[in-house]
């Protein structure tokens, strides 16, 4: 039963690590960002930093990684969003 | 020095857990889903629930409450694109 959970908590990191990976690609593809909110994405991405220290001080490799993961893909959708719309001003 | 941690810790917990509100309200009022990821929002969505249970076994009622909050905004987001998505289609 401890193992069914631990298997949860590796595939919650990994689905939560990966899942903007297709934003990303969709937004490179499209470069549509009328409908994303910059505000979500700024607020995410702090959190998601937030918890890539919190890791490191818990010194929980998984966390720290997962996070990174994360990190990197939610925050090319913001430089995306930031970067096209400001294109789509000019 | 562990205090400030835990400060972080909870900062990021809050910031991921409201991070989606911006991004519904928006989608809500804009129902512009053109731009947004179907499989980025499922993925998301498993994966946060995934925590939600992860946490539950691990008694960390943070982690259920955190996550439980993000559920909701995050699927309401995915629930949007599912529906005006179709309804576009129509």
């Amino acid at each position: 039963m401890d193992m069914t959970f631990e298997i949860i908590g590796w595939l919650a990191g990994i689905c939560t690590a990966v899942s903007f990976v297709p934003q990303s690609l969709k937004t490179f593809r499209t470069k549509n960002v009328a409908g994303l909110s910059a505000l979500t994405y700024t607020v995410y991405n702090l959190g998601v930093l937030g918890w890539v220290v919190y890791g490191a001080y818990l010194k929980s490799y998984q966390m720290v990684v997962f996070n990174a993961v994360c990190f990197a893909f939610s925050f090319s959708v913001l430089a995306m969003i930031l970067r096209y719309r400001r294109r789509s001003r000019l």
